[in-house]
């Protein structure tokens, strides 16, 4: 039987479930591909450190530039965690014609342009299906299944911990500390949770996703993001009460012109639509193409099986590209689009929440601001206040361009009336 | 520029839309995938027949196996309908090293074995995901992406005919008749309908479906098929009164021992489960594996569009195929299941609505027969009758062998008291 040499860099949870893993299904593993994948060298940061799981025996090293130069090792998982080590693994790798698998978004979201030049140039392919949305093959999908289709739109929830915080801000009422606190007592929220809440994490996928479901490298300096970390508990029911559900979304939208939007922003989303039922850690991504037409996907998006199970599917694709070469190194660049749509040009209806007196005239100059920028509203709400003093002033604001939309809020807020941080966010359509 | 050529049998619904698709995003697919799709045959049954989409000219032919002939063609495409001719076709195709893709969902259920035993042994690819789900990538997903999972359950609403007819008599309380008279007027079913309504259009697929999840093809005459006819409206009021809806769902389950159930059967689903909310033509497919866990994939499983994305994605893999040699011909057999687990063996919770007399003791008698066969009754409804003659009995019965159960229903069945033909449903788990 053919065996498939492995160097694993990193051995933390996902690196842990990819050897346990293929141990664990070696039979079934063999049977179904041919190939017996062997794990032939680990690399990790402390040999000493205690793990979970038992360190292979005889195959481990702290030096993660071994597994480059082990002449048995024809795949290298690169599981290591941060940047500047996993560019310089993958880059050698690379070189070297070992294919690569990683599940490092962080590292194709900033490098993927250059690794997949890279990688294209030596006709090596990079599999990378762990580093979006965890066990969901929307990689597979996206580059293979729909290679048919012009992506019109494509929606995720591609962050688990937040979807969590929500989903329990939601349903218990609790805030966004106490929520998230429960989620890192739950093992849903690491220790150190900023990617995660600040939206960067689902914005690194999305621009993955963005990036291949659309021919060219996104630059993530110019991707809106915005975190979950300033949802009160107050806009979460306001939400409710107008029959949405507060979800951190990740929007990828093609226009006619060839431009794309590409963003990450916490979103109302109407209880009908089937993302506003996603709950917990699951993840989802909606997608509608011009053949296909709508699709969604639903699973783990995170956790140490799920991710290996893409990890390891993305092995057996390398076992058939050691076979025979591949047309695709991973990443097609194409001329079709090219183009990101500048946050401020995009149009979508809004949900704007302000803190305002309680006395008359004030709904009336707010409207009037809007209405001079061509901003039109679509319902208020003005719940009937205790003290009679400050007010919550909830709009519901018809499609609008961003950009124009964030210089009326300018104006609003310089109005005397006005007090308080407004919450602005995205209302999604329908289905 | 790569040319594939293509021989296209069949130019209806689904061929036209594969032959209008690649026309339409011929520059996307070129950029894609560096090749050039080429229809450069189609055969159809008579020539001269009006049809919505044009016959592209000068290659139309009404003799198929002239596809056969043809050395410019690479790949066979089978949209032809039927089984014999299909059959004969993809086995000389087959024979003469001309990759296939085919979406005849009768032929693989029950010619499968013969066609990927010819496949493998000339070592030419047949595809086929257009002939489960329609646009939902779920062949890929299975043979593929979860290439390391054990699959301990697949559940799947395949059959978007039936889910049409059971969502309208859900929500407008109409009966079966009026339901698929709608779908006919609405183009959702067939002129005849009989395989949607039946079962085995979902019975065929979930053969398809298992016989790729465990490695062997699946005996058709042995897999439990029902169909949706005899559901009535007031079976999906009750169900609907217990919190349930009632869908056709195909259940495919791997045991402990080995074996694995397959079955298409009218189900009571809990509306918590996310099948319970697949509405209209939609599909949906939600499998469990050992490593990923729960999945979900959702979409349009029937139309034009949306199966030609299919067939176009495997003429994708077909050209990668065509360019290097495969480990997969499409269904790789494996030895580590390889028994159907008999319908009577499988152990699942019921819904029974008997027609009974209205008079004391009727539920004691029926409860009895049930006690003597070990079948534990969980929850009873009997709605109050305005005549006080004939009643309608309901019960939930905890988890039981099917065969038990019938023998149990045979004995209720000869009692004086009880009359009309009873409704027996399986009932789904929460999730």
């Amino acid at each position: 039987m053919r065996e498939i040499g492995i160097g694993l860099a990193g051995f933390g949870t996902v690196g842990a479930g990819v050897f346990l893993n293929v141990e664990k299904n070696r039979a079934l593993l063999r049977e179904r591909t041919g190939c017996d994948f062997v794990v032939r060298q680990v690399a990790v940061r402390d040999l000493a450190k205690k793990r979970a799981a038992a360190l292979p025996s005889g195959c481990a090293t702290d030096q993660w530039r071994a597994l480059l130069d082990n002449p048995a090792i024809a795949v290298i998982v690169e599981l290591m965690g941060g940047i500047d080590e996993p560019l310089e693994l993958v880059r050698e790798a690379i070189k070297r014609g070992k294919i690569v698998v990683t599940g490092n978004k962080a590292l194709l979201a900033e490098h993927g342009a250059e690794i997949f030049r890279l990688a294209a140039e030596k006709k090596v392919p990079v599999f990378y299906e762990a580093a979006v949305a965890g066990g969901i093959p929307i990689i597979k999908a996206v580059r293979e299944a729909f290679v048919a289709n012009h992506f019109q739109r494509i929606r995720g929830i591609i962050n688990g911990t937040s979807n969590y915080i929500l989903t329990r801000m939601a349903e218990s009422g609790m805030d966004f500390a106490s929520a998230l606190a429960e989620a890192q007592a739950a093992g849903y929220a690491e220790s150190d949770p900023t990617l995660d809440v600040n939206g960067w994490d689902a914005g690194h996928k999305a621009i993955i996703l963005a990036s291949l479901a659309y021919g060219f490298w996104v630059p993530g300096r110019d991707v809106l993001v915005e975190g979950i970390e300033k949802i009160s508990p107050e806009d979460i029911r306001f939400a409710a009460q107008l029959g949405y559900t507060i979800k951190l979304l990740a929007f990828i939208d093609a226009g006619a012109d060839g431009a794309v939007e590409v963003s990450v922003q916490p979103s109302l989303v109407p209880n009908g639509n089937i993302l506003a039922s996603v709950r917990g850690v699951f993840n989802a991504i909606a997608l509608r193409g011009d053949v296909v037409g709508d699709a969604l996907f639903y699973g783990r998006g995170a956790g140490q099986d799920p991710t290996a199970s893409s990890v390891i599917g993305d092995l057996a694709d390398a076992a058939l590209a050691l076979e025979s070469p591949r047309a695709s190194c991973g990443f097609i660049p194409h001329t079709l689009y090219g183009k990101l749509r500048p946050a401020a040009d995009v149009v979508s209806p809004f949900y704007l929440r302000l803190g305002v007196d309680d006395r008359p005239g004030v709904l009336a100059r707010i409207a009037g601001l809007l209405g001079e920028a061509g901003i039109g509203i679509s319902s208020v709400i003005q719940p009937e206040t205790e003290d009679g003093k400050k007010a919550a002033l909830v709009l519901m604001i018809h499609d609008a361009p961003r950009g124009r939309m964030l210089s009326a809020l300018e104006r609003i807020r310089a109005l005397d009336c006005v007090h308080d941080e407004p919450a602005l966010y995205r209302v999604e359509a329908a289905a």
